[in-house]
């Protein structure tokens, strides 16, 4: 019946567990070590060294198995680790919809940032399990582990949204997420040096 | 920066809370009593009765501030209340998207059942807390209450996929869910009598 612009997928059900962070069945997932980061952290030198060195995850995510295809509505769980590269905190690469969408991301463990930026403004919402996080159209959006354990969220996104990682190299998202001598979370002007 | 195809959103922060049901800031919310069914259950003359007499409300729908605006997307609870007029179960009036995009039913409390019609095929899913329904574009839905307490489902959805009531009144669902003798829930053919 229906004019499929996609091949059709099947009603399907998932089970979405918020404590283990998995979905079943598992669709693809993805492993960023501090390799895969380059260009993104304000100080690069000391990001190439830890990946020369101990190469860490910094995040994964596990996808269900609905595809990133047109008129589809994926899910994934991105779990990011805690740390900081020279004070900044540890994070997602961050990406534009290169065919504007909004998206959601849910809170599920963890304390962490939504950081957004449609190239003049930028967003931070504070992430605490129970939290969505609202991403409108035209807005990039990066992912911040602001506490000491890992922070998970489930997203929900158009399949057809697509990821632009080269927007962020270009454009910076605005502001960057430093973790303060008192633990409490620093944001900053994207290309201020520390102690400037 | 953006070519906005709509008004533009604000990122927002939203609290989600899965055991009291609600998201806040709140949206649009919209109650279904017995009144709004006409022409849905098989046994019209009963639903007809039971509007005219108490008309009890049937489900309830409480929306975030997102709006149903193409490019966003929104999200909604919505909350079925036990119950059956002539042995048919409790269900949403169920709708098509004109514009066909993939949705997202998460069980949140109770039980309940995810019917899917694309015109020819029929599915159905048994949603238990954690199960997510994933709902293809191109395919109808109704939810069912197949227990004895309320059923409850976060729905995430594109704004711009729309609502189509009148397709199922034209094309039904391919089933019904009936509640059994021993409580077990029965899929019937859509035009089906009982006791044939």
């Amino acid at each position: 019946m229906p004019d499929f612009h996609a091949l059709p997928i099947q009603p399907q059900a998932i089970q979405f567990d918020s404590e283990r962070l998995t979905l079943t069945p598992e669709g693809p997932t993805l492993t960023r070590r501090m390799s895969d980061l380059a260009g993104l952290f304000l100080d690069e030198a000391a990001r190439s060294a830890a990946a020369a060195n101990e190469n860490p995850v910094v995040y994964t995510v596990t996808s269900s198995p609905v595809p990133e295809a047109d008129r589809e509505l994926p899910q994934s769980i991105t779990t990011i680790m805690p740390g900081n590269t020279s004070g900044e905190l540890w994070m997602t690469k961050g990406h534009q919809h290169p065919n504007h969408q909004g998206e959601i991301y849910l809170a599920l463990s963890g304390t962490g940032g939504l950081l957004m930026f449609d190239g003049e403004q930028t967003s931070w919402i504070e992430m605490r399990p129970g939290t969505i996080g609202y991403i409108p159209p035209g807005w990039a959006h990066r992912s911040v582990n602001t506490g000491d354990e890992p922070y998970a969220f489930l997203a929900v996104y158009p399949g057809g949204a697509g990821h632009d990682y080269g927007w962020v190299l270009e454009h910076g998202m605005g502001k960057r997420a430093f973790r303060g001598p008192d633990g409490a979370t620093l944001l900053r002007p994207y290309a201020e040096q520390p102690g400037t």
